[in-house]
């Protein structure tokens, strides 16, 4: 597959930074940071930008508020055309943190948010958009929402936001790909003047599978984490993408070459990837909290009890 | 996706026993056994009924072979649905080792070839068929087969053969879901009377997306193997499988059991599944011998020295 536009964005730093609280070490980051730049990866996203008012006084690592000097010390002396990107979550974020971008090392802002954030999140977008930054609104959790809401938001988007691309979030890994098919088509059929990302979880080993199916469909934005590196079952292995992209401008080996030296010993410490309560989450379209307090507790291996309550009827009319 | 003839094939065992040479024993294939009976899998391949003479001497566990007195062993007093299968390599059974269907436990066989090899896998089902077996015809390697050559092949499977079923087989995990939608789509569209089979390689974490991509086109017979076992990579795992497939008769459940109880330790032993060798194998379309050597060798983390052997032009005009 190659067709130019296609953008590949890393956030193993920031989706990875969900399972240690952001507190990656910069020798760290800045081996990320050295192999995506020779690699030819177009972004990386380095963590979040959420306001130190709300997080006060809590055990964060750095990459949870993204300072511009904590940036410098990663990037600085590293030859590289890899544009940085943050992400904020809405009601998380104090605008007046974010300076305009040319005396910023921020090259884009995403914006996260649910279906029923989305006037926040215009305003934010916008906000950044006339502050010079490329931008992006990315739909969580896009397997729950109502199809009517959707294609409301999906109108609002185009029609009041200035934001550059629209991603599709697969939160819980449970897309197959005739939805993945069908959320990415409606996408685009609506947004007329923007770009349409992917970004999957890999709780059923799909996340490839369903950002190749959203490529097909004309998808030009698509996320990917070195080895897969994520919160709970992960991401889409930045690995694979670039072995599928025919793209000449991107090469694997510097991510292979990481990937021995940092991620193999790091898997040994940080549990991510294929694991059975994960999977029964992206099944079933959970959120995978009670998966993840399950994998810290005795009875991480327990599959059919916790199958089985997350499956029970409720009483309900 | 709840489409009544999709049947599923689990051939954990089989597949599996390529690498540790067959030698699961009785406990744990017969844990295998009363797994799949309890989920309602529809068939179980339990191994190669390979012939004595030619691996004589050698150090093969049992399931090289498939002695009736063995299989009975294995499944005696267990409540049971699934259908037993075996399969044949063209060149190593000897049909008079196959008695008829009324003598012997097994239901299916299934004979793996290469495209070239063809004549000799229809000479073989046909005896199996007249025999009283189901059969299938399993097209190994199908990435590297030429388009005119396997469009030969199939008329012939389906002029010449008594094959019931025929698999498309991914022996190197290269397809990705276009190919996978061509091959399966040319299959359908020339094998008139028969049904068509799916069976995936996981080394680029695609078997579950390219089952399900081959599904959606009409494939109804599908395999997996239990957590995902098998050679290298190893193969689509069975309890997504289940997870997708909205047919009640199955229950996922048990295998969850089995997961636990068997094969989450068993993994500390002997490994497959997602290795970046294996990765990289698959991407170039490679059979993985010289990524498994690899992972055998002192070097099994150098990717980047496999990754150029592996891409390294060697003169030629």
């Amino acid at each position: 597959m190659f067709r130019e536009k296609i953008k590949v964005l890393d956030c193993t730093i920031r989706d990875g930074g969900l399972i240690n609280n952001h507190a990656f070490d910069d020798r760290f980051v800045r081996e990320v940071y050295k192999a995506l730049s020779a690699a030819g990866v177009d972004y990386m996203e380095i963590g979040y930008k959420n306001s130190k008012k709300l997080f006060a006084g809590q055990e964060f690592g750095k990459w949870k508020f993204c300072d511009d000097e904590d940036i410098k010390k990663i990037i600085d002396g590293v030859p590289s055309k890899t544009k940085l990107s943050v992400m904020v979550d809405v009601g998380r974020v104090d605008v007046d943190d974010i300076k305009p971008k040319k005396n910023s090392p921020v090259d884009m802002i995403r914006v996260a948010c649910y279906i029923k954030e989305i006037d926040k999140a215009i305003f934010l977008i916008n906000n950044f958009a006339e502050k010079g930054y490329e931008t992006t609104v990315n739909i969580m959790a896009i397997s729950k929402a109502l199809d009517n809401e959707l294609n409301e938001a999906l109108h609002q988007l185009e029609e009041e936001s200035k934001a550059k691309v629209i991603y599709i979030v697969d939160s819980f890994g449970s897309l197959y790909q005739e939805t993945t098919e069908f959320l990415i088509k409606k996408a685009k059929s609506i947004l007329k003047t923007k770009e349409v990302g992917m970004h999957a979880h890999n709780n059923q080993q799909l996340a490839f599978g369903n950002t190749i199916e959203a490529i097909i469909h004309d998808a030009n934005y698509v996320d990917g984490t070195i080895y897969g590196l994520g919160r709970a079952a992960g991401n889409c292995p930045l690995e694979l993408l670039l072995g599928f992209l025919k793209n000449p401008k991107y090469d694997i080996r510097p991510i292979l070459d990481v990937i021995a030296k940092e991620f193999i010993p790091l898997r040994e410490k940080l549990e991510w990837g294929y694991v059975i309560p994960y999977a029964i989450a992206g099944m079933l379209n959970e959120h995978p909290r009670a998966a993840m307090a399950l994998r810290n507790s005795p009875e991480k291996d327990h599959y059919r009890e916790f199958y089985e309550k997350a499956t029970a009827r409720e009483e309900q009319a």
